[in-house]
Protein backbone atom coordinates (compact mmCIF):
# COMPACT_ATOMS: atom_id res chain seq x y z
CA UNK A 1 0.00 0.00 0.00
CA UNK A 2 1.91 3.59 -0.91
CA UNK A 3 0.55 6.93 -1.52
CA UNK A 4 -0.34 6.37 -5.31
CA UNK A 5 -4.14 7.05 -4.96
CA UNK A 6 -5.97 10.25 -6.73
CA UNK A 7 -8.58 10.19 -4.48
CA UNK A 8 -10.15 13.10 -6.33
CA UNK A 9 -11.07 11.20 -9.33
CA UNK A 10 -14.67 12.43 -10.79
CA UNK A 11 -16.20 9.70 -11.64
CA UNK A 12 -18.78 11.17 -13.54
CA UNK A 13 -16.21 11.94 -16.45
CA UNK A 14 -16.00 8.23 -17.92
CA UNK A 15 -19.19 6.84 -18.02
CA UNK A 16 -18.01 3.29 -18.09
CA UNK A 17 -15.55 3.47 -15.58
CA UNK A 18 -17.67 5.46 -13.43
CA UNK A 19 -20.45 3.00 -13.43
CA UNK A 20 -17.97 0.17 -12.79
CA UNK A 21 -16.67 2.03 -10.24
CA UNK A 22 -19.53 2.86 -8.27
CA UNK A 23 -20.16 -0.73 -8.29
CA UNK A 24 -16.46 -1.57 -6.96
CA UNK A 25 -16.68 1.79 -4.49
CA UNK A 26 -20.33 0.67 -3.30
CA UNK A 27 -19.38 -3.24 -2.71
CA UNK A 28 -15.97 -1.85 -0.71
CA UNK A 29 -17.70 0.79 1.20
CA UNK A 30 -21.13 -2.62 2.07
CA UNK A 31 -18.45 -4.78 3.51
CA UNK A 32 -16.76 -1.84 6.00
CA UNK A 33 -17.60 -1.25 9.32
CA UNK A 34 -15.57 1.57 9.87
CA UNK A 35 -14.26 4.68 8.16
CA UNK A 36 -11.94 7.04 9.10
CA UNK A 37 -13.24 10.71 8.42
CA UNK A 38 -10.98 13.65 7.98
CA UNK A 39 -11.90 17.19 8.20
CA UNK A 40 -10.25 20.67 8.60
CA UNK A 41 -9.93 22.32 12.16
CA UNK A 42 -8.37 25.34 12.82
CA UNK A 43 -6.41 24.46 9.50
CA UNK A 44 -5.13 21.62 10.46
CA UNK A 45 -6.18 17.91 9.85
CA UNK A 46 -8.64 16.14 12.48
CA UNK A 47 -8.87 12.15 11.00
CA UNK A 48 -11.38 9.74 13.41
CA UNK A 49 -12.87 6.54 12.69
CA UNK A 50 -16.36 6.68 12.87
CA UNK A 51 -19.02 3.79 12.32
CA UNK A 52 -20.58 4.04 8.74
CA UNK A 53 -22.93 2.50 6.44
CA UNK A 54 -23.92 3.39 2.79
CA UNK A 55 -27.44 4.01 1.90
CA UNK A 56 -28.34 4.38 -1.81
CA UNK A 57 -26.10 6.87 -2.67
CA UNK A 58 -25.20 8.56 0.62
CA UNK A 59 -22.53 7.82 3.52
CA UNK A 60 -24.42 7.69 6.77
CA UNK A 61 -22.40 8.64 10.18
CA UNK A 62 -23.82 9.28 13.30
CA UNK A 63 -22.36 10.31 16.22
CA UNK A 64 -23.53 12.29 19.84
CA UNK A 65 -24.86 15.80 19.57
CA UNK A 66 -22.14 16.80 22.02
CA UNK A 67 -19.23 15.96 20.57
CA UNK A 68 -16.65 18.44 18.88
CA UNK A 69 -15.22 17.29 15.82
CA UNK A 70 -18.68 16.95 14.62
CA UNK A 71 -19.67 20.31 14.83
CA UNK A 72 -17.25 21.19 12.14
CA UNK A 73 -18.05 18.10 10.07
CA UNK A 74 -21.78 19.71 10.32
CA UNK A 75 -20.83 22.83 9.53
CA UNK A 76 -20.43 21.38 6.03
CA UNK A 77 -16.54 21.79 5.50
CA UNK A 78 -14.73 19.75 3.21
CA UNK A 79 -14.27 16.05 4.30
CA UNK A 80 -12.58 13.31 3.21
CA UNK A 81 -13.68 9.71 3.99
CA UNK A 82 -11.83 6.34 3.65
CA UNK A 83 -12.88 2.54 3.91
CA UNK A 84 -10.26 0.41 3.58
CA UNK A 85 -10.31 -3.51 4.31
CA UNK A 86 -7.34 -5.47 4.67
CA UNK A 87 -7.43 -8.80 2.34
CA UNK A 88 -3.56 -9.92 2.66
CA UNK A 89 0.06 -9.29 3.95
CA UNK A 90 1.70 -9.95 0.24
CA UNK A 91 5.25 -11.88 1.16
CA UNK A 92 7.65 -11.08 -1.97
CA UNK A 93 10.96 -12.17 -1.71
CA UNK A 94 12.33 -8.49 -1.23
CA UNK A 95 11.05 -6.04 1.21
CA UNK A 96 10.82 -3.71 -1.61
CA UNK A 97 8.15 -5.83 -3.74
CA UNK A 98 6.05 -7.02 -0.52
CA UNK A 99 3.32 -5.54 -0.29
CA UNK A 100 -0.46 -5.82 1.26
CA UNK A 101 -3.87 -6.96 -0.69
CA UNK A 102 -6.69 -4.52 0.19
CA UNK A 103 -9.46 -2.61 -0.81
CA UNK A 104 -10.07 0.73 -0.45
CA UNK A 105 -12.46 3.42 -0.94
CA UNK A 106 -11.79 7.41 -0.45
CA UNK A 107 -14.88 9.80 -1.01
CA UNK A 108 -14.92 13.78 -1.08
CA UNK A 109 -17.34 15.99 -0.06
CA UNK A 110 -19.02 17.56 2.69
CA UNK A 111 -21.50 16.37 5.24
CA UNK A 112 -25.37 17.11 5.38
CA UNK A 113 -26.95 17.41 8.51
CA UNK A 114 -30.64 15.02 8.45
CA UNK A 115 -32.60 16.80 10.56
CA UNK A 116 -36.16 15.37 9.07
CA UNK A 117 -37.65 12.74 11.41
CA UNK A 118 -38.48 10.16 9.53
CA UNK A 119 -35.21 10.19 7.18
CA UNK A 120 -33.27 10.52 10.58
CA UNK A 121 -34.63 7.05 11.69
CA UNK A 122 -34.73 5.11 8.13
CA UNK A 123 -30.85 6.53 7.92
CA UNK A 124 -29.97 5.24 11.79
CA UNK A 125 -31.98 1.96 10.49
CA UNK A 126 -29.92 1.75 7.23
CA UNK A 127 -26.88 2.05 9.77
CA UNK A 128 -28.26 -0.64 12.32
CA UNK A 129 -28.52 -3.28 9.64
CA UNK A 130 -25.35 -2.93 8.24
CA UNK A 131 -23.55 -2.95 11.28
CA UNK A 132 -25.65 -5.77 13.23
CA UNK A 133 -27.87 -7.44 10.15
CA UNK A 134 -31.35 -8.68 11.12
CA UNK A 135 -30.99 -6.95 14.86
CA UNK A 136 -33.96 -4.24 14.39
CA UNK A 137 -36.39 -6.89 14.29
CA UNK A 138 -36.13 -8.01 17.93
CA UNK A 139 -35.08 -4.77 19.62
CA UNK A 140 -37.47 -1.62 20.17
CA UNK A 141 -37.55 1.26 18.05
CA UNK A 142 -35.36 4.47 19.00
CA UNK A 143 -36.95 6.83 21.46
CA UNK A 144 -37.21 10.71 20.75
CA UNK A 145 -34.85 11.18 23.35
CA UNK A 146 -31.97 8.84 21.63
CA UNK A 147 -33.28 10.53 18.28
CA UNK A 148 -32.48 14.00 19.56
CA UNK A 149 -29.19 12.90 20.87
CA UNK A 150 -28.35 11.48 17.69
CA UNK A 151 -26.87 13.67 15.17
CA UNK A 152 -27.21 12.05 11.57
CA UNK A 153 -25.32 13.69 8.76
CA UNK A 154 -24.97 12.11 5.44
CA UNK A 155 -22.27 12.71 2.60
CA UNK A 156 -23.41 12.10 -1.23
CA UNK A 157 -21.61 9.89 -3.33
CA UNK A 158 -20.43 11.84 -5.86
CA UNK A 159 -16.84 12.11 -6.05
CA UNK A 160 -14.75 9.01 -4.93
CA UNK A 161 -12.69 6.84 -6.20
CA UNK A 162 -11.54 2.74 -5.24
CA UNK A 163 -8.34 0.97 -5.52
CA UNK A 164 -7.72 -2.48 -5.28
CA UNK A 165 -4.72 -4.82 -4.89
CA UNK A 166 -5.03 -8.56 -5.46
CA UNK A 167 -3.01 -11.75 -6.23
CA UNK A 168 0.68 -12.68 -5.13
CA UNK A 169 3.74 -11.05 -5.30
CA UNK A 170 4.96 -9.87 -8.29
CA UNK A 171 8.93 -10.30 -7.90
CA UNK A 172 12.28 -8.79 -9.22
CA UNK A 173 12.94 -12.14 -12.14
CA UNK A 174 16.47 -12.24 -10.76
CA UNK A 175 14.42 -13.02 -6.88
CA UNK A 176 12.73 -15.98 -8.76
CA UNK A 177 14.37 -18.29 -6.05
CA UNK A 178 11.49 -21.41 -5.83
CA UNK A 179 13.30 -22.63 -2.37
CA UNK A 180 12.64 -18.96 -0.42
CA UNK A 181 8.70 -19.51 0.45
CA UNK A 182 6.68 -15.97 -1.04
CA UNK A 183 2.76 -15.67 -2.02
CA UNK A 184 -0.26 -14.19 0.34
CA UNK A 185 -1.02 -14.39 3.82
CA UNK A 186 -4.51 -13.79 3.76
CA UNK A 187 -6.20 -11.66 6.41
CA UNK A 188 -9.76 -11.06 7.30
CA UNK A 189 -12.30 -10.06 10.12
CA UNK A 190 -13.48 -13.00 11.76
CA UNK A 191 -16.00 -13.02 14.58
CA UNK A 192 -15.07 -14.79 17.63
CA UNK A 193 -17.40 -17.00 20.18
CA UNK A 194 -20.24 -14.13 21.53
CA UNK A 195 -19.90 -13.14 24.41
CA UNK A 196 -23.31 -12.82 26.24
CA UNK A 197 -23.57 -10.34 29.17
CA UNK A 198 -25.04 -11.23 32.62
CA UNK A 199 -28.48 -10.23 32.40
CA UNK A 200 -29.14 -12.68 29.16
CA UNK A 201 -30.52 -16.07 30.27
CA UNK A 202 -28.27 -18.82 29.94
CA UNK A 203 -28.76 -20.88 27.18
CA UNK A 204 -30.01 -18.41 24.93
CA UNK A 205 -29.01 -18.55 21.48
CA UNK A 206 -26.85 -15.91 20.46
CA UNK A 207 -28.47 -13.67 16.99
CA UNK A 208 -26.95 -14.46 13.95
CA UNK A 209 -25.04 -11.92 12.45
CA UNK A 210 -22.66 -11.57 9.43
CA UNK A 211 -19.38 -11.60 9.37
CA UNK A 212 -17.28 -8.16 8.92
CA UNK A 213 -16.53 -8.20 5.30
CA UNK A 214 -18.94 -10.15 4.03
CA UNK B 1 -17.91 4.71 18.42
CA UNK B 2 -18.71 8.35 18.18
CA UNK B 3 -16.95 11.61 17.48
CA UNK B 4 -16.20 12.36 20.81
CA UNK B 5 -12.72 12.21 20.82
CA UNK B 6 -10.56 15.28 21.41
CA UNK B 7 -7.63 14.28 19.38
CA UNK B 8 -5.46 17.34 19.84
CA UNK B 9 -4.83 16.66 23.20
CA UNK B 10 -0.98 17.38 24.26
CA UNK B 11 -0.13 14.56 26.85
CA UNK B 12 3.27 16.22 27.96
CA UNK B 13 0.20 18.24 30.24
CA UNK B 14 -0.07 15.63 32.72
CA UNK B 15 3.09 13.35 33.37
CA UNK B 16 1.42 10.45 34.84
CA UNK B 17 -1.62 10.31 32.88
CA UNK B 18 1.02 10.81 29.24
CA UNK B 19 2.89 7.72 30.09
CA UNK B 20 -0.36 5.69 30.98
CA UNK B 21 -1.59 7.15 27.22
CA UNK B 22 2.08 6.59 25.86
CA UNK B 23 2.24 3.10 26.69
CA UNK B 24 -1.36 2.37 25.59
CA UNK B 25 -0.86 4.18 22.22
CA UNK B 26 1.78 2.37 21.61
CA UNK B 27 0.27 -1.39 22.09
CA UNK B 28 -2.28 0.64 19.85
CA UNK B 29 -0.04 1.22 17.41
CA UNK B 30 1.86 -1.65 17.75
CA UNK B 31 -1.20 -3.69 17.00
CA UNK B 32 -2.25 -1.97 13.90
CA UNK B 33 -0.95 -2.54 10.27
CA UNK B 34 -2.44 0.20 8.25
CA UNK B 35 -3.19 4.10 9.45
CA UNK B 36 -4.94 6.57 8.05
CA UNK B 37 -2.96 9.22 7.59
CA UNK B 38 -4.98 12.87 6.82
CA UNK B 39 -3.18 15.68 5.06
CA UNK B 40 -5.04 19.52 3.50
CA UNK B 41 -4.57 19.59 -0.33
CA UNK B 42 -5.80 22.49 -1.60
CA UNK B 43 -7.73 23.76 1.04
CA UNK B 44 -9.50 20.45 1.83
CA UNK B 45 -8.54 17.53 3.40
CA UNK B 46 -7.34 13.60 1.84
CA UNK B 47 -7.04 11.10 3.44
CA UNK B 48 -5.66 7.63 2.81
CA UNK B 49 -4.28 4.55 4.35
CA UNK B 50 -0.99 3.41 4.96
CA UNK B 51 1.15 0.63 5.97
CA UNK B 52 2.24 2.24 9.34
CA UNK B 53 4.96 0.99 12.07
CA UNK B 54 6.02 2.34 15.38
CA UNK B 55 10.26 3.31 15.92
CA UNK B 56 10.52 4.23 19.02
CA UNK B 57 8.60 7.61 19.39
CA UNK B 58 8.66 7.79 15.42
CA UNK B 59 5.59 7.18 13.89
CA UNK B 60 7.37 5.39 10.28
CA UNK B 61 5.56 5.64 6.77
CA UNK B 62 7.21 4.87 3.47
CA UNK B 63 5.68 5.60 -0.86
CA UNK B 64 6.72 5.95 -3.95
CA UNK B 65 9.21 9.04 -4.60
CA UNK B 66 6.23 9.72 -7.20
CA UNK B 67 3.15 9.52 -5.54
CA UNK B 68 1.23 13.05 -5.14
CA UNK B 69 0.11 13.33 -2.29
CA UNK B 70 3.64 12.31 -0.05
CA UNK B 71 4.67 15.56 -1.82
CA UNK B 72 2.05 17.45 0.25
CA UNK B 73 3.05 15.69 3.33
CA UNK B 74 7.05 15.70 2.57
CA UNK B 75 6.67 19.40 2.55
CA UNK B 76 5.56 19.24 6.73
CA UNK B 77 2.04 20.24 5.71
CA UNK B 78 0.42 19.05 9.60
CA UNK B 79 -0.94 15.86 9.54
CA UNK B 80 -3.02 13.63 11.43
CA UNK B 81 -2.89 10.01 11.76
CA UNK B 82 -5.24 7.28 13.34
CA UNK B 83 -4.68 3.44 13.79
CA UNK B 84 -7.95 1.71 14.58
CA UNK B 85 -8.67 -2.21 15.39
CA UNK B 86 -12.19 -3.28 15.74
CA UNK B 87 -12.45 -5.55 18.38
CA UNK B 88 -16.05 -6.53 18.50
CA UNK B 89 -19.50 -5.36 17.79
CA UNK B 90 -21.35 -4.61 21.02
CA UNK B 91 -24.91 -5.80 20.46
CA UNK B 92 -27.43 -3.89 23.30
CA UNK B 93 -31.07 -4.25 23.52
CA UNK B 94 -31.43 -0.96 21.67
CA UNK B 95 -29.87 0.72 18.47
CA UNK B 96 -29.00 3.66 21.14
CA UNK B 97 -26.69 1.65 23.21
CA UNK B 98 -25.09 -0.63 20.55
CA UNK B 99 -22.06 0.14 19.92
CA UNK B 100 -18.50 -1.13 18.92
CA UNK B 101 -15.15 -2.27 21.07
CA UNK B 102 -12.37 -0.36 19.68
CA UNK B 103 -9.13 0.65 20.23
CA UNK B 104 -7.53 3.78 18.42
CA UNK B 105 -5.03 6.26 18.71
CA UNK B 106 -5.25 9.63 16.68
CA UNK B 107 -1.59 11.39 16.01
CA UNK B 108 -1.27 14.76 15.26
CA UNK B 109 1.72 16.61 13.75
CA UNK B 110 4.14 17.12 10.67
CA UNK B 111 6.14 14.64 8.66
CA UNK B 112 9.67 14.65 8.64
CA UNK B 113 11.20 13.10 5.10
CA UNK B 114 14.37 11.13 5.79
CA UNK B 115 17.11 11.31 3.81
CA UNK B 116 20.43 10.09 5.56
CA UNK B 117 20.69 6.50 3.53
CA UNK B 118 21.53 4.92 7.03
CA UNK B 119 18.42 6.08 8.82
CA UNK B 120 16.24 5.03 5.88
CA UNK B 121 17.36 1.46 5.62
CA UNK B 122 16.69 1.20 10.09
CA UNK B 123 13.01 2.65 9.38
CA UNK B 124 12.53 0.17 6.45
CA UNK B 125 13.51 -2.23 8.38
CA UNK B 126 11.28 -1.57 11.25
CA UNK B 127 8.45 -1.55 9.05
CA UNK B 128 9.27 -4.58 7.53
CA UNK B 129 9.54 -6.34 11.08
CA UNK B 130 6.21 -4.94 11.85
CA UNK B 131 4.12 -5.65 8.86
CA UNK B 132 5.94 -9.67 8.04
CA UNK B 133 8.50 -10.57 11.28
CA UNK B 134 11.35 -12.56 11.22
CA UNK B 135 11.09 -11.59 7.09
CA UNK B 136 14.19 -9.70 6.83
CA UNK B 137 16.00 -12.53 8.01
CA UNK B 138 15.92 -14.77 5.29
CA UNK B 139 15.29 -11.75 1.94
CA UNK B 140 18.24 -9.57 1.12
CA UNK B 141 18.47 -6.47 1.82
CA UNK B 142 17.07 -3.42 0.01
CA UNK B 143 19.22 -2.27 -3.29
CA UNK B 144 20.26 1.53 -4.17
CA UNK B 145 17.67 1.58 -6.49
CA UNK B 146 15.11 0.37 -4.51
CA UNK B 147 15.66 2.93 -1.84
CA UNK B 148 16.17 5.63 -3.86
CA UNK B 149 12.67 4.68 -5.21
CA UNK B 150 11.29 4.94 -2.00
CA UNK B 151 10.17 7.85 0.35
CA UNK B 152 10.21 7.18 4.19
CA UNK B 153 8.82 9.87 6.90
CA UNK B 154 8.69 9.98 10.23
CA UNK B 155 6.27 11.54 12.47
CA UNK B 156 7.64 12.41 15.58
CA UNK B 157 4.48 10.83 18.40
CA UNK B 158 4.68 14.06 21.16
CA UNK B 159 0.52 14.81 20.42
CA UNK B 160 -1.33 12.01 20.33
CA UNK B 161 -4.87 10.45 22.21
CA UNK B 162 -5.68 6.89 22.74
CA UNK B 163 -9.45 5.99 23.10
CA UNK B 164 -10.52 2.45 24.16
CA UNK B 165 -13.76 0.91 24.13
CA UNK B 166 -13.68 -2.57 25.72
CA UNK B 167 -17.16 -4.68 27.91
CA UNK B 168 -20.34 -5.61 26.99
CA UNK B 169 -23.02 -3.47 26.44
CA UNK B 170 -24.64 -0.32 28.77
CA UNK B 171 -28.22 -0.85 27.96
CA UNK B 172 -31.16 1.53 29.79
CA UNK B 173 -32.53 -0.42 32.75
CA UNK B 174 -36.23 -0.54 31.41
CA UNK B 175 -34.38 -2.38 28.62
CA UNK B 176 -32.94 -5.24 30.51
CA UNK B 177 -35.15 -8.29 29.04
CA UNK B 178 -33.21 -11.33 30.39
CA UNK B 179 -35.08 -12.94 26.63
CA UNK B 180 -33.62 -10.86 24.45
CA UNK B 181 -29.63 -12.06 23.71
CA UNK B 182 -27.48 -8.96 23.83
CA UNK B 183 -23.26 -9.12 24.80
CA UNK B 184 -20.50 -8.73 22.62
CA UNK B 185 -19.65 -10.50 19.39
CA UNK B 186 -15.54 -10.36 19.57
CA UNK B 187 -13.79 -9.01 16.09
CA UNK B 188 -10.10 -10.13 15.41
CA UNK B 189 -8.41 -10.15 12.44
CA UNK B 190 -7.27 -13.66 11.68
CA UNK B 191 -4.76 -15.24 8.97
CA UNK B 192 -5.89 -17.80 6.59
CA UNK B 193 -3.96 -20.46 4.86
CA UNK B 194 -0.76 -19.19 3.34
CA UNK B 195 -1.03 -19.29 -0.44
CA UNK B 196 2.09 -19.55 -1.98
CA UNK B 197 2.92 -18.11 -5.28
CA UNK B 198 3.49 -20.25 -8.58
CA UNK B 199 7.33 -19.93 -8.39
CA UNK B 200 7.52 -21.25 -4.53
CA UNK B 201 8.73 -25.25 -4.24
CA UNK B 202 5.55 -26.97 -3.82
CA UNK B 203 5.89 -28.36 0.13
CA UNK B 204 7.86 -25.79 1.27
CA UNK B 205 6.48 -24.53 4.39
CA UNK B 206 4.79 -20.66 4.87
CA UNK B 207 7.20 -18.40 7.10
CA UNK B 208 5.93 -18.32 10.41
CA UNK B 209 4.23 -14.60 10.51
CA UNK B 210 2.14 -13.55 14.10
CA UNK B 211 -1.34 -12.59 13.34
CA UNK B 212 -2.39 -9.40 12.73
CA UNK B 213 -3.44 -7.40 16.16
CA UNK B 214 -1.17 -9.45 18.36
Amino acid sequence: MSATSVPNTRITRLADRARYDRETAYAILDAGLVAHLAVVVDGAPVVLPFACARAGDQLVLHGSTRAGVLSAIAGGAPVSVAVTLIDGLVVARSAFHSSMNYRSVVVHGSARVVDDAAEKVRLLEALADHLTPGRRAVIRPMNDGELRATQVLTIALETFSAKIRTGGPIDAPEDLDPNLWAGVFPLAAVFGTPQPDATTRPQLAPPELRAAGD
